[in-house]
């Protein structure tokens, strides 16, 4: 939790373009730009998205065929082109692209003949099913589709200047405005499907409108509350409140008011997009409410409901959570947008100060169950996240559904973004990886260079720049809690790291001028992480990680039968390899015992299987599926808790 | 396999009334007689099926909404009724009941006046979709109806001598010889869910018609043939062939003809059936070509598909099979269905000799996987029998689909017919357990008492009597393949059993006489079983069994977190307890080493947890759930294969 003193002090993400990424996210981003962007808005144009908002064109009518709860996942495609144009908008600071801006212009200008008079915008209940505007906000994600093109607006209006979309969902923000409250005739609501709350944050920051802060509260005040708003909604319109698909109210949050709970429930990625809404509420109104309550069920995510890679939500049939503790590894759903999702909570959660407990967790789910969403080549896509496959899950080209694509698109092409945020008086190193930083601190323009080649190698130079006059402020620096013995030099003095550690950030404040170089020495520690042994899934068993990185088998790499192996290698004695079909990330080989297969004729028998010495390769777990396909496990079958017959401590 | 020189003999099962049971499937018969039996009318009653085929009320119409296969459970109710009418029939040899007996011929009534002119009867077919008559017998389970009250209406006869509901069903049977055929105008198909064949079988038995065994193996022999029947009939109404929820006619093993089948696939209940139904028209027609297929699909069932506990079809999805060696264990499906679907199929692969590998896995599923589905007041019910359960998975008192209750209640009402086999001039004791069993060999009354509390001890008397002269035959008694070190005394005489083993079976054959005694010591083993390592969720565990009996651990007894058990003890150490909640079951202690659940406040950590000493406590996994609700584990951790680095040999 955040020491009480950092509390008072706001800390702002630098801008996107502020930083320029080499290293694994530079790479990364180039796939991005050479081909995730517009990959995004060639498959919205095939699904037919276009047709949808082209209001010359006769309505594509229900494409998608609608579901047992009356809706069609057809009704997110707004949202789907409002990430796509997001991610499309950062991807032109790293690379302009005359020819895909031309396209996102050409989708706005459809979006502007769309717009009704009154301001009101979706593709859905314009052009298809217009008698059902505002008639179920429980489960037709309206306002979720308006938040993610306002989020694009945004976005598409920083990298371009170009105003139209962001005009646009100011105009139906407004109309908003006058629809969602207690007076007559307004709508005491609030969208089934979070997400409108952040996004008003996003549209009220960039136009300096208090307005727009004050709906996202609205919203976020109003949920849970009694009576409840879907429940007399569905009287209204005479449907039965209790013929409720997902049966309770947990599914969306609103079982009880914000503030009021303690357990992280229902759907994963509604989750999280209302707890990011509600951190930066908290921020915006300095309301410690709202902290209280998020710290509180962060800490119920991260002790009790998260998988090692920051996967979060392991049921499929509500897409999130269940019992704490029940983290099943091959059925794990695990969405990419949930773990995106945390990644944008736990950027918020730093938004009061440089927290450790929230910056390894961000890292832990950026590197691992966010990134393991989009392929290396940047063309194919995975929705669910499991940590064990027998081999037949792989990435898709496109999803009915396809929330994931554009969402963990976005999150890399501004990754920048998530590394650095900068208050009055310090700038705070959150992630670590080669790049260039520009900010302002006193009036002062400041760059801050990092030479790494993090995460495969923990070995982090960092360069001040600009700086005409010499400064005082601070920098931290996270010293991530698996970095065990991290060395820190500034200049050529060693700092005592734990005489100027605060919240787990190595804080140096002094006068800085131009050339002054610090130097950090993360070791990345290859380790064995076991489980809580409350995760009946995981007895046994353990997950090799390396620095950030969940380390997973592949059956590429090690045959079939992964489950045949027992991990006998110390992990600090493992041989590192660089895997050139994974472009040369690091792999870890350590020795092992696997049992034979040559087993005779019956299933089960009374001699145990019969073991031979063996090889086991390990290889990032973000980048599984990356080769042949094949096998995939995470959760290794390790002799550690046998062998030591009374434990060796906590 | 049996060997050659058998497959030329046919051995039937004793009639039901020809055992009189005591032990524990006494009990379990007892509890039939005094509950299950009318449970199952009472439910069926409550459910609405009598209003259904009662022609003085008017039709109920859809009490179950239609699913997206356009079908609904309720097209079921028919065999739902004529399982329930097996049970009470089966039931009355144990304890006339003449209330029961009159709500049965109530029901008959009803079925009586129900029927068409032309013979068809079906109560969803007439009185709530009768349009829709042969329209569809790929989803529609008419003929599968037909058949259970073809299978309760000879039941019914043979307990009661009443004809008048196998009069009703041989005219139906009648009516489809002429619906069904090559020729102009009849049906060239057969039912998705088979039941039919096995069902005709019996209905030519007890009647002596061949035309109704011709019937069985003509929908036998149609199975799979191209064209096919379902995509024929798709095509003929209108409907897309491809448009089938199952995908695959792999689901109703229809996916090529039945001979050439090798790969145990598709709906677990279904194959049951129809292999079931294949192994009476091989007995009856001498077919080995059949015979030859049913070899092959039950080597591929027992040595790659099957649960430890008898169980089979791992999925929920298509209530059905997978992939080898794929059997997770906490969703296991496992339908009670299933397993008394293999116990049927068992039973009539002995039908041309005795076998081990046959009548040790009906003893494994029966005493297992079956069994599971039937609490011991006989009052609740299990639709799914997972081998773990995180304490949430509890009895039924009723099921939309109610097909389990009456499947294993008609089956332990019956059991004694599954315990002994004759020949013309052997008899052979497939089952053990306390009973009486009385039957006629080359003319002579003979009868064969065996005094034992198997399967909670091994030891067994089997005493001859009838016999008013003495006589020469055969008596095989199964020698089960765990029974390691079985000893059998005939009179005083040991005998070398090496010597006389014949496919498993200790054969006697001797001039026997009234009085004649013999004594077989089945050793019951407590022994950890292990899987194929290729069955992936089984690696590092190991299974306790007791003679016939799976083993598990239930929360009642060991608390919460069965998975940080790791039991160390030697199981022939075990000890033994009696315990008083589950009719004085043998339960079985053994020495475990336990995971500490003091393990801090993070989710993952390096240091592996600590341990403490622990006992574990095992009872019959057939008894979980009749106590205290909780999590229950069959697989358990076991140091084994690590504490022996090379192994310990096959």
């Amino acid at each position: 939790m955040p020491s009480a003193q950092t509390r008072t002090r706001t800390f702002r993400p630098l801008p996107v373009p502020s930083v320029t990424l080499g290293g694994l996210f530079g790479e990364r981003q180039d796939a991005v730009c050479a081909t995730t962007a517009e990959t995004l808005l060639d498959r919205c144009v095939e699904a037919g998205m276009l047709d949808a908002i082209d209001v010359t064109k006769p309505s594509p009518g229900i494409v998608i065929p609608l579901q047992p709860w009356s809706g069609s996942t057809q009704m997110f495609w707004d949202s789907d082109l409002g990430k796509s144009i997001e991610t499309v908008a950062y991807s032109l600071y790293r690379k302009p692209n005359p020819k895909l801006e031309a396209r996102v212009d050409a989708i706005i200008d459809l979006y502007e003949k769309l717009q009704d008079e009154d301001g009101y915008v979706n593709a859905w209940f314009q052009r298809i099913q217009p008698e059902k505007r505002w008639s179920n906000l429980r489960d037709f994600h309206e306002l979720y589709c308006a938040g993610h093109l306002m989020e694009g607006a945004v976005a598409y209006y920083q990298a371009t200047g170009k105003r139209k979309l962001l005009d646009i969902m100011c105009r139906f923000a407004d109309y908003m405005i006058t629809m969602f409250g207690h007076g007559e005739g307004q709508i005491p609501g609030y969208c089934g499907h979070e997400e409108i709350e952040l996004a008003l944050v996003k549209l009220a920051r960039v136009t300096g409108e208090r307005k727009y802060l004050d709906l996202s509260k609205f919203f976020i005040d109003e949920r849970g509350t009694e009576p409840h708003y879907f429940t007399q909604e569905a009287i209204r319109d005479g449907r039965d409140p209790k013929n409720f698909i997902q049966k309770t109210y947990e599914y969306s949050q609103s079982h009880k008011p914000v503030r009021e709970q303690t357990h992280v429930v229902g759907h994963a990625v509604r989750a999280m997009y209302l707890y990011s809404g509600m951190a930066d509420i908290a921020a915006e109104y300095g309301d410690d409410s709202l902290t209280k309550a998020l710290e509180t069920l962060w800490s119920d995510l991260v002790t009790r409901q998260m998988y090692i890679t920051g996967g979060i939500g392991p049921a499929a049939s509500n897409e999130g959570f269940t019992e704490p503790y029940d983290l099943p590894n091959e059925s794990a759903y695990a969405e990419t947008c949930a773990s995106v999702g945390l990644v944008f909570w736990a950027n918020r959660m730093l938004g009061r100060g440089p927290n450790r407990d929230y910056a390894d967790i961000m890292e832990q789910a950026l590197y691992n169950g966010a990134l393991s969403g989009l392929s290396l080549d940047g063309k194919t896509f995975f929705y669910e996240n499991p940590l064990e496959s027998a081999g037949k899950h792989h990435r898709w080209v496109w999803h009915h559904c396809p929330c994931c694509p554009p969402n963990i698109a976005r999150l890399v092409a501004s990754i920048g973004s998530y590394m650095y945020a900068v208050a009055d008086d310090e700038i705070a190193v959150h992630l670590y990886g080669e790049s260039q930083a520009r900010f302002e601190i006193a009036g002062t323009v400041v760059t801050l260079a990092q030479q790494t080649r993090y995460p495969w190698d923990g070995a982090i130079a960092l360069t001040l720049g600009g700086l005409e006059t010499p400064q005082s402020f601070a920098i931290s620096l996270r010293i991530p809690g698996w970095a065990k013995g991290a060395k820190l030099t500034v200049g050529a003095e060693p700092v005592d790291l734990a005489a100027v550690t605060v919240d787990g950030y190595a804080r140096i404040e002094r006068i800085w001028s131009a050339g002054d170089q610090m130097r950090l020495d993360l070791p990345l520690n290859p380790r064995f992480l076991h489980a809580n042994p409350l995760v009946r899934q995981d007895a046994g068993r353990a997950a090799l990680m390396r620095g950030p990185l969940v380390y997973c088998a592949e059956e590429v790499d090690n045959g079939t039968g992964l489950n045949r192996l027992t991990v006998t290698g110390d992990p600090q004695a493992a041989r590192e390899a660089s895997v050139e079909g994974l472009k040369n990330a690091v792999a870890l080989d350590l020795d092992a015992e696997q049992d034979r297969a040559d087993w005779g004729s019956t299933l089960y028998r009374e001699a145990p299987p019969q073991t031979q010495p063996a090889k086991a390769r390990f290889v990032p777990y973000a980048l599984w599926d990356n080769r042949a396909p094949g096998e995939m496990l995470v959760w290794m079958r390790r002799p550690d808790g046998r062998q030591t017959k009374t434990g060796s401590g906590a």
